[in-house]
């Protein structure tokens, strides 16, 4: 099921730090590539069955950074720092350290407070499931998928290091990249992954707190049960999430809280809700957004290129704020680049 | 793909008035069951969709009606009352009315201003798909599902009628019945499909309003594609669905506000959301409403049963209420209910 990708020997050997869903997915994805990857977890009985899932595992993190060129942090926010730490003592001085959370601009204070900022490179894969651990990982999680790869500010990043990262999406990964500020990151993640995991959490509760919970129960169909999949997730996970980015999740939800108003004062006095039901009518007819893929490349169609000049970080952030995504990096013939769908 | 049901012959002829989405699947399923049925539509290329799929299609209403035990108005709400006329001036006088529409107490006002009042018992096949039209109906979209049927109050249903809906759902359709009042259905509705369908439509137009909304659509994964896939649905369609429920729909959206702004408060307060997130804790010990079923009889457990003596309807509406649902229906040996799940 895994399919051919880029080359992957330029990128060293690789440390994932923490074997849960996406660790434990990315790390299979790397050694299905033939990435030199080296894994461990705090919890044994993830190191065990990593190992029998054929995974390079060590005991101890000291262990697993040893001579390594890129480190992974792919452990939960609360721990971020502390692992971090651990990262700054026993890596190598020159690795590039990144990460796999939901929300940016907090795993980038904990790097910085723990000495890395200046190695340091934002990564989100956008894909999941409901479920979580290893148990729950797989090679084809993250195979092919949209990441974001974020940086504080286009002027300040090592461009070697965001070349390191985006090969890393584009090579073994078979995906592609939209480089972003980790603000833009964390605004827009708050519109298509934190607000969505509120309501479908809200729907769930009306419901079954309801006087008709047992009837709702009953009568719950594909409209609720699509809109409260994500509930379904671990709580206290998305709950992490959601209070990590809260800065942009609270703004957010306030809008909700006024578009909805406007809907209510209508419906309560006969007025119309027509330019609400209306008003994505564009979209709709363009197709569902992560349903009908964003970078699907036209036949025939070998996108832009963009050397690897000074500036070209700069240059990547402005054209994937207009909807662009990186497919290829080479770090002789430059970055390509093709508008998402 | 159709299973076996139960017995067809005592419904004697059934007639399907519009052959969209909901009422072609009906027609096919009836078909394929072995039930004498017919249908109509207005659309002149429906008919002949119909036809090609193996269906007894009449040009016109009043000969789909000739001769017919059972009537089910698979048309839009806004010309319920107009073909509910039609039926009034050319169904036999002893037929049975029913409809499925997603919303009860205006389909009964239609109704009963029809002058079909005392014939009419509401029914809700709880599925769909985000098409719509003949074209996107299936002979297995309706097969095994619950299906809500509704009485005005049980008291004043005539018995007869609602076991000729029962004995419909649970026979040749192959699905279970919870029994309700209508109000009762539209509150839990409202919650388990109309506040879905406003918030999904919510994220929708959020997302895509926003300044970021081409870094969102390409940041747009699991959660995202899930929370707005009914917002892909017909929006004619559905801010009709809504309209026509407003009574309830509206409240329960104030519920959604009120419940929104208490955790934007804590977000933005440094306050605590865990009781938020975690509300619904017990639910999710038990499972997905909607996705791990709702009445699968456990081996070996073959029900309760309601004898039809006088009162059962109400006996029935009393049960539904605390969540079972009607599994079977023979006339001598009475309705069997099950616990949902």
């Amino acid at each position: 099921v895994v399919s051919a990708a880029g080359p992957t020997d330029a990128l060293g050997r690789v440390a994932v730090v923490g074997l849960g869903l996406i660790g434990g997915s990315l790390a299979r994805l790397l050694a299905a590539r033939g990435v030199d990857v080296v894994a461990t977890d705090v919890v044994a009985a993830s190191r065990e069955s990593a190992r029998r899932a054929g995974l390079a595992v060590t005991d101890d993190l000291p262990a697993c950074l040893a001579g390594v060129d890129l480190v992974v942090l792919a452990v939960p926010l609360r721990t971020m720092l502390a692992v971090a730490e651990q990262v700054a003592l026993h890596a190598p001085a020159g690795a590039t350290v990144t990460d796999v959370g939901s929300v940016k601009a907090p795993v980038r204070d904990a790097v910085r407070a723990a000495g890395l900022g200046e190695r340091y490179v934002g990564a989100h894969p956008m894909s999941g499931t409901e479920h979580s651990g290893f148990e729950a990982s797989d090679v084809g999680l993250l195979d092919g998928v949209a990441w974001a790869v974020t940086v504080e500010d286009a002027a300040g990043v090592d461009p070697s290091r965001l070349a390191q990262i985006l090969s890393l999406v584009t090579g073994p990964c078979g995906g592609h990249a939209t480089v972003l500020t980790d603000d833009v990151h964390d605004e827009a993640a708050a519109l298509v992954s934190h607000v969505p995991h509120v309501l479908a959490t809200q729907l769930l509760n009306a419901a079954t707190g309801a006087p008709v919970h047992r009837v709702a129960r009953v009568l719950a169909a594909g409209s609720f049960r699509d809109g409260t999949r994500v509930a379904h997730t671990d709580p206290a996970r998305t709950e992490a999430m959601v209070t990590a980015n809260a800065a942009w999740v609270a703004p957010a939800l306030r809008k909700v809280v006024r578009d909805l108003e406007l809907v209510i004062d209508a419906l309560e006095s006969n007025g119309s809700v027509h330019a609400f039901f209306h008003a994505a009518d564009d979209v709709r007819a363009a197709g569902i957004p992560g349903r009908d893929g964003t970078a699907a490349r036209p036949p025939g169609d070998t996108g832009e290129t963009v050397e690897l000049v000074a500036g070209w970080p700069a240059e990547l952030v402005r054209r994937c704020l207009d909807g662009e995504v990186v497919v290829t990096l080479d770090p002789e013939s430059g970055a390509t680049l093709l508008p998402a769908r």
